[in-house]
């Protein structure tokens, strides 16, 4: 008898099936015994009567994989609203009885360290994986978006020969006798592709040696990246992370099973989200908190949150975009504001008040580069590869990066980005 | 006026329209001049009377970006079937006159040192940026096959606390004052995650400290990894490797104007890939040529060579997969085959004589591990996050790593894995 997932015994009423997966619970009442059966797609529970003969389900540890044959019974109150009757068991592997996490409650109870400590199992319960199936929706939704826009999707060195933006919070790697560097971001290599492909994206993991332990901060992260030529200003690029969260949202939206068991309500993306600059921001806090924040370089994170009530309660939005950011804070292939050179043609979006994107126009012009490094007291050395690319000819391009974990917390409203990183990296932890 | 990309122009005939790209060449006639622009979806030429007024086309240097507004004209002897006549061009940014790669030749002719070395350039070739087209396919084509046999994408970390999978070829990295190591493969995580989701697939970046310059390694590579539980044994592993080609070479086919630009037929995937035992295929070679191979713990690369020649032959099949391979030069996890404990349920699949898969069954209870472990002299320790899925229960299980750079080499018929990537990585290059 082939093996079903349980996600499809609700079609099979009346039929007997195997399925196959762990021992997640054991209920004993004085009549009739229930246990929880969890495989890749749920769950179903097995009814074995007083009397019945059931192998060694009735002492197994839990967590121990099993094969059951059983008869599929309507129950409503059961989970999914089937049930298993009559089983007959075989033990796959058996566990050990000292499990240290309990997945049997509804919601883990362990301490963050405790659950990351123990992932292996921790990720196990329904309400942890479920988050990184949204997760897996996300990046699929963000890929389907940048698809049907005509990008290309590139893979890009994370090994790098030097530590190409600022040099601060880089990994050093020894390679071949020399120093190489783990690349914090695709950021030049996507803008050199522009040249090529005019229109790229990229997912995966950059490398931030972050000295500070903080909810939002870790030392190595998912980045979904894109990058695209003969825009306008960075408004254009505006446009296309609308589109890449207007994807994200709505491949997320597809994995109901998994919003249904978070109990997520999904925010509603506006067709225009709305946007503030940067100034008028800072007075709009200002105003309102008793903190001088007019005449800083950047937004703490208290100004973020902030400004994500804002936009909450003047817009109707969870989403905001912050436009104007002073060039000085930016990195070197920041494009200025024509009109205003002290200010930048960049962006973030907050999302539930935290930054999750970052963009804006680079630089296109070769000399601009040049002057650009020169008044930062940067070496053009390091960079030949890179300015190659603006001396032979690149046109006006921007782009942007997601990092995908702090979405996601956003998103199932976690407080710590280690809750939403299936293995999270930091100053003090690298393992499991 | 609305530029449109190059691909449009055909259903654009009689229209004026206005197109942006690089300037890719110039050929002057006695009474005309032909200019070639190309942008990111194909190439268009210009035509310029002798008496036009063209700005500074007539002399501006090759890459340099440009802006045409001009009347769409069929011809059918140009690319694409249509010119573009009478001419307004604006100058974008001007490229320098130095051009290190000459980009107007139907092939490159630089020295593949030179083509890496300047490949922000190189890469701007049609040839060359199809290859891409065809890798990014490939991975959509990857994830797609994976997607619809309900596995899970994930992301696992890239540095490690241990150099897990056997200590060699391991780069070092200094992480806040202790050593870290770079992810040789997503091996141990996605085993973990088999306990979690059952099916998990993830598309990244792994690092091998090759000490050897071949054709086929590099520092750092893009690994297509799947692993699956509830599988009956390697069998069943291999299945969804043929799976998810079937839906890399789908995608790939969708790409017809890579396709056609590098004049590439497609290989057949028979429904059934053909399958010899390393054993066999052994004493096939050595009855062959005149070299010992019997005995050897490990296929040559002209063994593989002779295999792929060998499987066109006698199965017409440009796929083969080897099985039965000797446990001795197989990691630790892997699974022997309860009949010739000796041997090994692994395999690997070669495409046109080469491997660019292995895979294979894996240990999956606990005490398998510990034997496995101390056999081979190593110590438990490093692995105990790891270990701890298999201490609480793991199905039978298996995967697969394909190496997407060596995949495209046999696909397109490089004969260097550093042509298949956009900016390779070894002992000698870590820039661009």
């Amino acid at each position: 008898m082939k093996r079903i997932p349980t996600s499809e015994l609700p079609g099979r009423v009346g039929e007997r099936v195997r399925v196959a997966g762990w021992l997640q619970h054991r209920r004993e009442l004085s009549h009739v015994t229930f246990l929880g059966l969890r495989d890749g797609r749920g769950l179903v529970q097995i009814v074995l009567a007083q009397d019945e003969e059931a192998g060694e389900l009735r002492e197994l540890p839990f967590e121990s994989v099993v094969e059951v044959e059983g008869d599929v019974v309507a129950a409503p109150q059961a989970p999914g609203g089937v049930e298993l009757h009559a089983p007959r068991v075989s033990v796959v592997a058996r566990a050990e009885s000292d499990l240290p996490i309990d997945l049997r409650r509804p919601q883990l109870t362990e301490r963050l360290p405790t659950r990351l400590d123990h992932a292996s199992l921790a990720l196990r319960h329904m309400r942890e994986r479920a988050k990184f199936h949204l997760a897996a929706a996300s990046v699929a939704g963000f890929r389907a978006a940048l698809d049907r826009l005509d990008f290309v999707e590139i893979q890009t060195p994370k090994l790098v020969g030097s530590a190409t933006e600022g040099g601060a919070n880089v990994f050093e790697v020894g390679y071949f006798g020399r120093t190489a560097y783990l690349a914090q971001s695709p950021q030049l290599y996507k803008q050199m592709l522009v040249g090529v492909f005019e229109r790229v994206y990229e997912t995966g993991t950059v490398f931030r040696a972050e000295p500070h332990e903080t909810a939002r901060h870790l030392a190595e992260y998912v980045s979904l990246d894109a990058e695209l030529g003969f825009v306008e200003d960075h408004t254009t690029v505006m446009g296309v992370v609308r589109e890449a969260i207007a994807g994200m949202l709505g491949a997320v939206l597809s994995r109901r099973d998994a919003m249904e068991l978070l109990e997520l309500d999904l925010p509603e993306l506006p067709a225009q989200i709305p946007s503030v600059r940067f100034d008028d921001g800072q007075r709009l806090i200002e105003e309102a908190v008793d903190r001088r924040v007019v005449g800083e370089p950047d937004l703490a994170p208290a100004d973020e949150r902030w400004l994500g009530e804002w936009a909450r309660r003047e817009h109707g939005s969870e989403f905001l975009f912050v436009v104007g950011y002073p060039m000085e804070k930016r990195p070197f292939y920041t494009h200025p504001d024509p009109a205003q050179p002290e200010l930048s043609n960049s962006f973030d979006l907050l999302f539930r008040g935290v930054e999750v994107v970052t963009g804006g126009q680079r630089l296109h012009r070769y000399h601009d580069y040049l002057a650009a490094l020169a008044a930062r007291g940067m070496s053009p050395e390091p960079f030949a590869g890179y300015l190659e690319a603006f001396r032979y000819g690149m046109p006006p391009h921007g782009g942007f990066a997601l990092g995908l974990e702090r979405w996601l917390a956003r998103l199932v409203g976690a407080e710590n980005v280690r809750e939403t990183t299936l293995f999270p990296r930091d100053r003090h932890r690298l393992s499991p």
